[in-house]
């Protein structure tokens, strides 16, 4: 087993370490710690770091009996989960310094599997589209995507092995996708969303990002505590896994970018691939997705409008009056056609294990006035399915391209297992 | 148009009244703190009481514009609810004087549309089966049933014309049923749950009490932003309902108090009802719906059962051992059971417009230490459907006594109209 430099070491690798005390929680916190030293006032991930704390945990954990999965590995999450011993402001002026008594169900289960928490990272303005002030950590003039963007942003510089971040429209998978790592958002409902800010029951979704497939399948494993995640090198695929091949209604949009991306994969994967068209009525759900969404975080950011309008970004105030624009009755039937749309989404695996799917439209766009369009992974979180982006190509500007897998509801384990091979098979 | 004294008036009633300025809000208000005071001591409904603030806001409701469907209407809720002006302890002593920064975003919502907030109610601890210190109105030995225990009672005791509640298991449609009042649990996910404390994403759904069928739909039309529910008496049914009578595998549990109101029923309906059988397929929901709720519970209560162990109830601290053995695999399973069964319950609608079904074993129980069973309601919370308890028949010990009737997922305004139909021919 090759050893990097620890601050690089894979959470997998770390973990096995750790769990055989050849490897101490201090050391791997003190150098996670001297990375963020060396490059935060550059990538400016986080809203809140927890040195003294994080040391004091990993000195308890040496000093006792392995915790669980994440014993002794260093995570952060986005400033949008509650957390009973760092402040919590969910991206907004509003909430500064706002305290909350407990911890997130998430956060909660991941310290109880032995995670040691470094801090809270940027996320956008209540995790819609406004942006924080994280940068690209492969090119600062870049976006690192959001909301989740202080979280993929610190994974992909090294700062953290594993942070925790959440999915409306495509918060997990476009952070992922522009910060070139592993991204990882779970079937609706698999993870407790307790004590993370409410903006849409039907879409919110608990993820989290690491630097491969069995970094995010560990995380994946605590949050919806099914231990089969906890290594999909073990999963043992009887065999290849079929891949469809679904370019999606919105491929028309996709740049260069994806394109060369979905060549190189379509190559590297040949026979194990066939082309999945969306059947008509799986055809229109980005629009059907913006109406949930924004009708809803319309009503759930009540008391945000109505007390502190001003404080909210025209951004958000746009999202909120197309919200209120859509009526209760409206969104019952679109509540009854998003049921249909997810009974007949089961079908689509009927013929393959899972579909490979663009991500984004390309690598991150230039500028720090927007984190890019979730256009591509809106139709897979209205349809409550789980979703792994593989970062494995390279860009106009040479920033990281990948393409993202999507499996059939609760069947996140077939999709990690999928994805650990495909990924490997792309990378190697 | 009759005048029942002030605390007594329908909340419709006193609305078009409002809004007409033929009614002050400052009076309605005063005369329902006027019987808080009367009866709270005995009663014990409210864990916190505003009542100088409502009195304020209902001067400048009655100085300034009619503001929504609940202007001037005097309100409570359930303290699972966050207020920014109100203490919030979810029912447990490891929250006392919890002060959150925002209200929850349904309490912002009625807010919003004119309502003035007197209090917040007894739960009982975090919602679930621990129960609380309120009593019976109709007689202090016997529970008001929970866990939306004094919302109902306050209701069902003239102290406030509506107030809101959460049911994940039965805790709307229970409390409700014992306390003799309309209970009112909209399809799942209509309503915002921001800033409610969660216990199961799959089941948790916010509703309210009123004393009839038009006072909980216009708490209905504000929750779910459907205009139409504003008032259901003009919902011009083109014909008498159709009624499918479904007493649930479970039935043989039902106590002579329900069978006399069903019997009640069939023969004030006679002509309108049709007896339905669930299909095998929504026969075990009862169990399925136990282990979602453990499960779910289990992890969302994760920081409360790590940090706070002690602080739980021994019930609570069963219902998450319970919890924790359903394992996250297991779990995955059984949520794609219950995608089928959601999916299949559609069909019940085919030949009827609601269900009626029982809503309780029987009248409330004896004795405070125990809030009842939630067993009819279990399956109707897990298929996600609108629910009414109608109350209009007497059980063995004089209690109230009644059944609920159910709709199809997002049917909520056909759901509401019938109910108004069906209570009228039950009760006059």
């Amino acid at each position: 087993m090759s050893t990097p430099p620890l601050h690089q070491m894979p959470a997998w690798q770390a973990a096995a370490l750790l769990a055989r005390r050849e490897l101490k929680a201090t050391d791997l916190v003190r150098a996670c710690l001297d990375r963020i030293g060396e490059r935060e006032a550059q990538l400016q991930a986080f809203v809140h770091l927890a040195a003294d704390a994080a040391v004091k945990r990993a000195v308890e954990l040496d000093a006792g009996p392995v915790r669980g999965v994440l014993h002794g590995l260093p995570f952060g999450m986005k400033d949008l989960f509650d957390t009973f011993d760092m402040p919590t402001a969910y991206g907004s002026p509003m909430y500064a310094g706002h305290q909350p008594l407990a911890d997130a169900s998430a956060v909660a289960l991941c310290r109880e599997a032995g995670g040691v928490l470094l801090g809270k990272t940027v996320t956008t303005e209540l995790a819609n589209m406004f942006p924080g002030v994280t940068r690209n950590p492969h090119n600062p003039a870049h976006t690192p995507g959001g909301s989740s963007s202080g979280s993929a942003a610190a994974v992909a510089d090294f700062m953290l092995p594993l942070a925790l971040g959440t999915q409306t429209a495509g918060s997990l998978i476009r952070p992922a996708a522009f910060c070139g790592v592993v991204g990882y958002k779970p079937s609706h409902n698999r993870v407790p969303r307790g004590g993370v800010k409410s903006l849409s029951e039907t879409l919110d979704t608990v993820g989290g990002f690491g630097r491969n497939v069995r970094d995010v399948a560990l995380l994946g494993a605590v949050l919806t505590g099914d231990a089969r995640l906890a290594d999909p090198a073990n999963f043992n695929l009887a065999a290849a896994p079929r891949i469809g091949m679904c370019q999606t209604p919105e491929w028309a949009q996709a740049w260069q970018d994806t394109r060369q991306a979905w060549a190189l994969a379509e190559a590297a994967l040949a026979g194990l691939t066939a082309p999945v068209t969306l059947p008509q009525e799986l055809s229109g759900l980005v629009a059907l997705q913006k109406q949930v969404q924004a009708h809803e975080t319309a009503r759930s950011l009540s008391h945000e409008r109505l007390h502190h309008r001003e404080r909210l970004s025209p951004p958000l105030q746009a999202l909120i009056a197309d919200g209120l624009a859509v009526s209760g009755e409206a969104h019952a039937h679109n509540l009854l056609l998003l049921a249909d749309a997810r009974h007949q989404a089961a079908a689509l695996f009927d013929k393959c294990d899972v579909l490979m799917a663009p991500s984004t439209l390309g690598e991150a766009p230039a500028g720090l006035d927007s984190t890019g369009d979730p256009l591509f992974c809106r139709s897979w979180t209205l349809l409550g399915l789980p979703c792994v982006h593989l970062p494995f190509a390279r860009g106009s500007t040479g920033l990281s391209v990948g393409l993202q897998l999507v499996g059939a509801y609760g069947d996140d384990h077939r999709l990690l297992a999928a994805a650990h091979w495909i990924h490997q098979r792309l990378t190697h």
